[in-house]
């Protein structure tokens, strides 16, 4: 059996569901989940589809071709048609903070995340031993003001030679240059320490301990140029007081940002996210 | 312009997707909603889908006729189909609590509510004043052991005069009788004062407290013969601690009350809810 | 029996409980809530505390004469003493929105709240028939650019006649002047619809819906001359989505704001909140 | 400098907190913490309160002498004085499950717990490897129908030789025996993997997902020799739909198991958990 998930965004127009659901049932594929979106603002479409297909002659890569031409082309579709044959490989850059890490790495262990890692990059060797006993190979790209363009062309080369898609910050305390930004687009996710957009920047549980808020957040996100302000993919919230100190906000928050990052990743490798507008499309 | 929208479930089974929404595009409708949901354990579909007609022919009852026959006949689907133009119409029936009253009530006034108030029935007037600073007829039904009879007569009479489409029980203190319960079946909407299945029956608050439990909540279901046993239609929570008296419960949780009910009231009357096996589907 | 408030902050050193409780016994009070927070950071020492006193000779005035002298002086506190006979009086500020006065008016009309309401003021005549269902006196005082010192007047000369504690802006659309905050320094409550610090200003929930957010707030704080930044009282938070539009966030935001300025209110009320360094201590 | 924490509860009465704090001051203590609370529907007192010793003559066990006949026998008080020195040890109890166990250790290595593990003990050897790449002894105590007496037997020994103070089940599938939950009174902390006392018992995320609800929860509780039904010390909830799985509320649930269980160990170990009446006192 062969399983494809479809991603499509478009203008609006009448007929474009019957027009797909129309096309799959020709290609003698079943509808296993159908969600779609309407931007009334932007009069964009969004449309997320799972199909299988059950004989034998089905290939993945001439639906592709034929979607494109009868259907992508027509409507002006941005498109892309993914097979559940093939893992999302993740690359987890840390430094650090081993929270993150360990979460994700007791979630894969125990199969709950879809998705291989073939390797951890950090610019610190201090949680290597975290990544040995995981048996996940370990790169040290150390990060200087003199080093960044060795250390750059370091991590592409290893994100290309291991066919990277995606690539996790794991609270990674060093800013991802500009071309890595291009080269994975809507593919970098960061977990930032605030409710964004409060408290942008260095040090937000400070800032939220300043200012005396009642709740404080995490938010995964998207890396975009502008720091802090890419597409958000899901936030977490959890109540405190004055009773509690920076410390506390800071170990409170850590358990928010394992489960906020968590939940990104698994939305990103399950292709439920759409980015349109600096904005995502969550669908369920 | 018409909008409708449609309910349907059935048993799984290929294209349903793809004859449904072409049978629209056929029809010269223009889906602009539409999401589904497949039970895997019953084998189970559900869809619901709005859709626009713009041509001055349309007629919603001559459109339910051919989709019975070419469709919900063929696919052996149950299925509901609404017109836009109609306003779903509530009767609330209320005792002695106010809260829940003055919520919907404000609701309804700033146009919040996608419904009409014919009347309130109450079995007691404390509460008439209210309904008269709304401008809401207002029928005092009392209801003893020895005047059940004809109370539900002269509720049912109310209800069909009226005709009523579905029944709030903001929360009315008296057991619903069998034949109200039959007549409207997923028509009744009840507001719980606990976390269901969690402590059901009278004086939920009483047990919380006396269990020391750490969160409290409400429950919307519609009701069924069995008591708070009927299919649960929203949720909602709140932390509680050993410093609450049984006072503070009831204060907190009138809140939660409102809160669950609106959103139960609004997702009937968005015909987002649908039944199966006690349980709910609820469409976003 | 005479019940007593007592609130105080000072620079924090040894013995200020012991010292304080043994007042309070010699006194022959009895102490029956009993809560300090320490600001190690600022070594800023709070405290609140609730004695009940049974004798007949007791004075709540000689009493604070008694503190004053002997504590306060000594230890250099700043400090309240309330007696629990007098109810606090609640000035309401509305413009056209009428979810939080519908909802504040019902918690006074069923008893959940421990103030008095002598009236409402507003700058328009919109709300005016709700006022008067629940019979509060209702005055209509306009405010454009040139009757500002007028209408700021009008006010003053009402909040003085009619001994007003503290004010409630439920949604009231017009910047507080200087000298009425001042004169109301940490007693003008304001419900801001955003978790504030993001969002500041107006129109929040198009702000928060152009950025995308996962999570809308709102957030009551006591009413300071730079917009939007004074003392944090409270903040509640829910979940949102793509499939939300504008109108969306600001439906669901009222029902945030209504819980969130109702407790504010209650902890005002109760005398549970202290401020220090334009932050909140809140009493549990 | 010796700081100790004090716990009490005793029948309510007038002074008791002058009394207690009076007694600190002539042993020249400093309060650095102080919180109380009176269940008023049984007349009980507790309270909770820190204090800094700074003389070099201090001696808790004197101190503890002292309160006992000048204090505790006078109120007729149930109390505990703990030194902060000395850190609580607790023994872990798994089976197969592990991502608390992962979470308790990955919390434990950072320093985020105030306590030490002598070892793990285990019915099953699945987990040792995660023990080991942790450093801490683990002990495969295996318990079958006829082997239950020598568990028991094996397991008294080591918590004795270990001098444990309390026992966590991080998800350990076996029911633990009468003897060791008398001899460790609220001193066994589970994780159960439901909203108590909703779905007691096994397979709880299957009874809610027959059930329907839109909220799961976890709850972390003292183990007494009734099933599921000892002192609740924390609880969390999350929200589900109709769109998922029983194997999606297993994933789900696993998160809310994670903090809740860390929470209880956390507010154990820091001394915050009074017991009384089969309910929890949870200083803040």
């Amino acid at each position: 059996m062969n399983k494809i998930t479809l991603l499509v965004h478009c203008k609006d127009r009448s007929n474009i569901i019957a027009t797909v659901t129309n096309f799959i049932a020709k290609n003698e594929g079943n509808i296993v989940y159908l969600d779609q979106h309407v931007d009334r603002d932007q009069n964009v479409f969004f449309m997320r589809l799972e199909a299988e297909f059950f004989h034998d002659s089905f290939s993945t890569e001439s639906f592709k071709e034929d979607f494109k031409t009868n259907l992508a082309e027509v409507f002006e579709m941005k498109w892309r048609i993914y097979s559940s044959h093939k893992k999302p490989k993740m690359a987890l850059f840390i430094s650090k903070y081993d929270h993150c890490l360990y979460d994700l790495l007791g979630r894969y262990n125990s199969g709950e995340l879809n998705l291989e890692i073939p390797f951890i990059i950090s610019n610190h060797l201090d949680l290597k031993p975290i990544a040995d006993s995981f048996k996940i190979p370990f790169y040290h790209v150390p990060v200087t003001k003199d080093t960044k363009p060795e250390a750059e062309k370091a991590q592409l080369e290893l994100l290309e030679k291991f066919e990277i898609d995606f690539i996790v910050l794991a609270r990674y305390m060093q800013i991802i240059s500009p071309k890595l930004i291009e080269k994975y687009q809507n593919k970098i996710i960061n977990i930032h320490h605030s409710f964004l957009p409060a408290f942008v920047g260095a040090k937000p549980y400070h800032s939220a301990f300043k200012r005396g808020v009642k709740i404080i957040g995490a938010t995964s996100h998207y890396v975009t140029e502008e720091l802090d302000a890419g597409p958000i993919i899901d936030q977490g919230v959890t109540r405190v007081s004055h009773t509690h100190s920076i410390e506390d906000l800071i170990a409170k928050g850590r358990d928010l940002e394992k489960i906020v990052l968590a939940n990104a990743v698994k939305l990103h490798t399950n292709r439920k996210v759409m980015v349109y507008n600096n904005k995502t499309v969550i669908f369920s």
